[in-house]
């Protein structure tokens, strides 16, 4: 297997579907169209959507099945970027190198086009449903995963926002890391391994690495706004020092941080060998933990 | 059947469910949690899930059926009425008496209170589908009359944002009312109708008193904003004239606003009459057209 392929491939694959769902219409609100088209076509890299049809495969072949669940992970991840990075919260101008979806389509389309985007999310989850194509029930159980989730992540971001500028206890910071980042990269494996029809203990293995790699994500996305390259990352660096942010590397510093993402790397892949074809998950774990971008 | 009573009656069952739903934990996101709770129990008129209870009381009596749907219908209302009022929105500084939800917790928190409840308006409705106890079709079908009112609220309510201060043309106006006000009322009658096992027939009639009274809500609404009490309405008055928005009253003069108003309500009435137990329907749409506030 070359990773890289398969992770490019993959990527590809949920780039037209996603692109499939985008409303190109002569309409009314059309400006607000655009507006959730810039943000879900920026060039993201469709991790949540691929680490669930990566764990679905595991299991199955047809992955196409786990598609409008995989296509509501990112509407809603593209939304919890945009509310994100709203003045308000964040304040962030730039993101896959352009400007962030306010200071291109305005504050109000921005919020608007989140609202929309975390709406459409259960629209096409909805319209899945009424399918009743006899796995009605394991969709309702996966559709269970994603609306606690992004509750989860809901509270990580407030969390973040409330107590910027604040020192905050360690616990603080892993439950905020826990939410902001983890539930959603949870939640994804998490229903790819039910659409799968997995058993409660490939489930339980499966939340693990999950876990980990949500923590090793985040971890890694700390040390990068410290130590990453602005044009490779599209974004400014420095960000979290300047905005007196808690994170890993700020409370724990670089070193053991970096010792910290080793580690639930390494908890990541010794859970995911137990899986005969678990190669490409494998692959991701490392491919988190060393990314540029 | 003494109308006032009985509308008294059911905004006080749906308190006290509703109240059931805050979280009052000590948690990390306590005042997350507040701000939800505020907007939530601040004295709304609890119109959409009674307009639903209603509907379903028109075919069955156990209404404590449709309670998840009304509870998640008066979530999706208020999120919708915390992000209509921030400042890159309305920038409206009272509902209900009270400070608006960002002037009492700051606009992070509010714009973070908003999603929440939209998404937690989900999470109730994904675990009644998990209940799994034989109205699952029924649910699933009212589930998508949610999301897609849900769709076109936004869409209004972006129409009335990016139009304001601009002269906008009768089709434009009926489009942002039938969306922005008409689209959750519609859809509270017709879940109503759908969890009751309606037929088309009863669907389709119900649909144009829900269309009716949502359209005569809105005319109402601008009315009061030129002729209401600002003591009883709990927010100022003029408002639209100031942000020159364009309403039925700004765009047609208060005297043919009114005449509209009396002739939708009229035509609710004629449909409504066809229903032997319809009472109640009929005097809500008089309400509505009475209503002070």
């Amino acid at each position: 297997m070359n990773f890289k392929e398969e992770l490019k491939k993959y990527a590809k694959i949920m780039d037209a579907e996603i692109d499939k769902k985008v409303i190109r219409d002569d309409v009314i609100e059309k400006k607000l169209n655009k507006s959730v088209e810039y943000s879900l076509m920026a060039g993201g890299k469709r991790l949540r959507p691929i680490l669930m049809i990566a764990t679905y495969e595991l299991f199955k072949n047809d992955y196409e099945k786990v598609f409008p669940f995989a296509i509501s992970m990112e509407m809603i991840h593209n939304f919890s970027l945009i509310h994100d990075d709203l003045p308000a919260i964040d304040d962030d101008d730039f993101r896959h190198g352009k400007p962030t979806n306010h200071k291109e389509f305005g504050e109000a389309t921005a919020i608007l086009a989140g609202d929309m985007l975390l709406n459409k999310a259960y629209v096409l989850l909805g319209e899945e449903l009424l399918k009743n194509n006899g796995d009605t029930n394991l969709k309702i159980r996966a559709f269970n995963e994603l609306t606690h989730g992004v509750d989860r992540m809901i509270i990580g971001e407030y969390v973040d926002t409330e107590f910027e500028g604040q020192k905050i206890s360690d616990d603080y910071l892993e439950y905020m890391h826990k939410n902001k980042t983890g539930a959603l990269i949870k939640a994804s494996i998490r229903i790819g391994a039910i659409l799968a029809g997995a058993s409660e203990e490939d489930l339980e293995n499966l939340t693990q690495y999950g876990e980990n790699i949500g923590l090793a994500f985040q971890i890694k996305d700390d040390i990068l706004d410290i130590v990453g390259d602005e044009k490779v990352l599209g974004k400014p660096v420095g960000n979290d020092i300047q905005k007196h942010k808690s994170t890993f590397v700020t409370k724990y510093g670089l070193e053991e941080a970096t010792n910290r993402l080793e580690n639930v790397t390494k908890e990541a892949i010794e859970i995911i060998n137990k899986y005969p074809n678990g190669e490409f998950l494998k692959e991701l774990a490392i491919y988190i933990k060393d990314r540029k971008k």
